[in-house]
């Protein structure tokens, strides 16, 4: 068993390059409102979810993204409403939020 | 399938209370020689391996730590041959270091 059920990684890394980059799309935000969300809802906590932040995910061209793992699904997300939708449906409920999955292209 | 078979995320943050975490415990040399050693074995891949940096992972008690996804198996570890260790048999042939294997009921 997970010692989180489910653990989400926000990238907020900044390229030097100018080259897309998380933070140029206000990871740092969305990574705050998650963390905020899944304490409103009382989902922070061993055996529940864990928001994390993270260095380079490796992925900037879909920029911001985040992972959620075990599950190893990757979402690139917009506005509060998509972190929103992550939080309530997949890590409260377990459902993948299909619109918002980084196509697997989807690189540096 | 996941987009990196397999995706460690060591914790680098220092806690400001004083109290135990990571980064008193050279954590940054633990993220560089494992990435340095994925690197030079070619594991480094979309497919393959990913070393990432993480912010605090939340159970300090055991810093430093590090996490390897999916298989959702932490480690504690302390130097680098404990790394290289994990690298050899975890991160590139997919079999768990249980010496090096965080206990469950280490926390904060």
């Amino acid at each position: 068993m997970s010692y989180f059920e489910r653990h989400i990684f926000f990238c907020l890394n900044e390229r030097e390059s100018g080259k897309n980059s998380c933070a140029q799309h206000d990871a740092q935000a969305g990574f705050d409102h998650c963390k905020s969300r899944v304490r409103e809802l009382g989902l922070a906590d061993v055996g529940g979810v864990r928001v994390n932040k993270a260095g380079c995910l490796h992925r900037c061209a879909g920029g911001p993204v985040a992972v959620v793992y075990p599950d190893a699904i990757w979402y690139s997300y917009v506005d509060n409403s998509d972190i929103d939708e992550i939080v309530d449906k997949h890590l409260k409920n377990g459902q993948v939020v299909e619109r918002l999955v980084l196509p697997d292209d989807v690189g540096l």
